[in-house]
């Protein structure tokens, strides 16, 4: 695996960031969106819990960027970020943050979407004389478009889902899955990726039997797969920190039933459909709409119920969206889910899912 | 096992939550935070990642409390919910809430920690007429005191975490453990708690061995666990929807150096001074002194540099907090964890971790 200068990295996306800024007049912007911090640190890619932040960077506009955080992660903060611009905070985190902030500047960005009101509150009544101006998506923007040690990542963490898959396959065909319940295959699934190298999983597995997979959110339970019915399978991991997302819908036992072997193609036709126009330039609802197309022709564009697809990287859910509602167009660089599904409750459903990376001339599967 | 009528047992505790909301004069209170959505009407215990809602619940003045939720989630509501109490929202999260708030009432408490700011300011556009007021904690107050039924599946829970400790025991004393790096134990541990029924970890696991138990946030690595030198293992599960959490620090080799059994011996007996006092009515602050007060006559209290405990529950990590800034006293039914610790960056340190339940008289560990 080729090796990357992970701090030049961080570091040059500190600065394009700063451009944004500068477009923006901000004096600072507080980073306190997770996966937004260690996209340009480096430093803890997961919050303990929603409410509890694991730290948060302040990029400045002289390009002396700060790390605060507490106590706990005081040594690894050490690793990767100067000590005389680290701010180990106490018991007032907003008191001390906003302390800095007041040193910084006065028009100082935050993440409205990953900034709870309380806190927002506690660093406006702390930092007199400050304003803060929600700014996101300024990092998201960036995120969207991914760099080479990003796509190496991604290409390991779809390895390993491609080589789960197969794994669930083979498992089918010796018949090994008759008889297990939903539950029981997602931790074989979870420990099969685990014991293959990944980090963690990239999301709860949905694992779905019958007309459980009319749900395009199911939870695994206590049905046992059975033969003569499908099994919808969308699962990914974390590897290398990047997610992967794949789904597969097999049907168990000999011949599958005629309307799930038409819906299966249907579902394949619109993905095929859709993939063949990807590339820069073409706008998101457009992609979503090559797909529905498909299913409108056929009479079942009700059966399909969601997005068509959604960015995938250091989340699992990011920009940009195949909606019919996006505004955003493709550009080379973007790594998306194309997952069209058809949903019907008497007997099932099927998706299938591919994640491919747009490219000058098209798209390539991941 | 005890079974209990938990539809019964969610709509109580509704009722006892729109007491709270009287005395605040809410006409209806946006519940946002998952773990209060699921206590109070059972569902979905996690959304989906922290800028991801699997819904929220609406809590109102006269009875008629509302699921507002997206169609993925459809089928999952019908089990537990009223349809025709029930919001199935579209692409306009905040004005399909609105919109249905404003019918409602003009009095609306929300949850400024478990709200972003940019939620809260789409709210607040969309719902002309409509008083947004923070009502933090209500539903945590009532989370802080466990009933039966809780207090059942943290034993449950505790049990399992104390044969995953014992299983660890047994390990080192049959020389399992040389050679191990940290993250492959951590990956054993993972997999002994949910091959013996738990849902998940309840958090991170810690697998810290030398002087990496110096750090209370050590993330497992490759470093290996060697003979002539401490072992610090903190971990927890989910099981029955609750947490469990335990720190136990071992030593590994023949005889434990003179410094660890020191340490161990006073970390032990800080935790017991504590633990003595505790009883419905005790400040948690004072508990925490009665800790600290060991490590003082000992001149070791600079090497305490965390608090004494935090509850557990449905959250690894909620109400009360043992630190010397609670303003909290003890009541009969928390459950809280005891864990002073010792910390030295040149050898490593010592945490010993206990969860009890408040009862009438003192304490009972879980």
């Amino acid at each position: 695996m080729q090796s990357f200068d992970m701090p030049a990295i961080y570091g040059a996306r500190r600065e394009k960031l700063r451009q944004s800024m500068a477009r923006k007049n901000l004096d600072a912007l507080l980073i306190s969106n997770d996966k937004n911090r260690f996209y340009l640190s480096g430093f803890e890619l997961h919050d303990p819990q929603f409410d509890e932040s694991a730290g948060r960077l302040i990029i400045t506009r002289d390009g002396k960027d700060w790390l605060a955080t507490d106590s706990r992660y005081k040594e690894a903060a050490k690793k990767l970020w100067p000590e005389d611009r680290t701010l180990i905070y106490g018991g007032d985190v907003a008191r001390d943050i906003a302390a800095l902030l007041q040193k910084l500047g006065a028009r100082i960005g935050i993440e409205a979407r990953a900034t709870s009101l309380y806190f927002g509150a506690c660093l406006q009544n702390e930092g007199r004389g400050i304003s803060l101006e929600p700014a996101d998506g300024l990092v998201e923007e960036l995120r969207r478009i991914k760099e080479p040690c990003e796509i190496a990542a991604l290409e390991h963490s779809f390895l390993l889902n491609h080589k789960l898959m197969h794994w669930v396959e083979n498992e089918i065909a010796a018949g090994h899955m008759g008889g297990s319940a939903e539950q029981d295959l997602s931790w074989q699934i979870e420990k099969f990726f685990r014991e293959n190298g990944a980090q963690d999983l990239a999301f709860a597995n949905i694992v779905a039997t019958g007309r459980n997979a009319a749900q395009p959110h199911a939870v695994p339970g206590t049905d046992v797969i059975s033969s003569g019915a499908p099994l919808l399978i969308d699962v990914g991991c974390r590897a290398m920190d990047y997610c992967s997302d794949q789904t597969r819908t097999f049907w168990i036992g000999e011949k599958p039933a005629p309307v799930f072997a038409r819906t299966l193609a249907l579902v394949r036709e619109a993905q095929e459909n859709a993939m063949k126009i990807m590339r820069p330039g073409v706008p998101c609802a457009k992609v979503y709409a090559q797909a529905l197309e498909v299913f409108k022709n056929a009479g079942v564009e009700k059966a399909f119920n969601h997005g068509l697809g959604h960015g995938v990287g250091l989340q699992t859910h990011e920009e940009p969206s195949l909606s019919p509602r996006s505004t955003q167009a493709l550009e080379a660089g973007m790594t998306v889910t194309v997952e069209p599904g058809l949903y019907f409750p008497d007997w099932g459903g099927v998706r299938w899912e591919y994640t491919v990376l747009v490219e000058e001339n098209g798209v390539r599967i991941l």
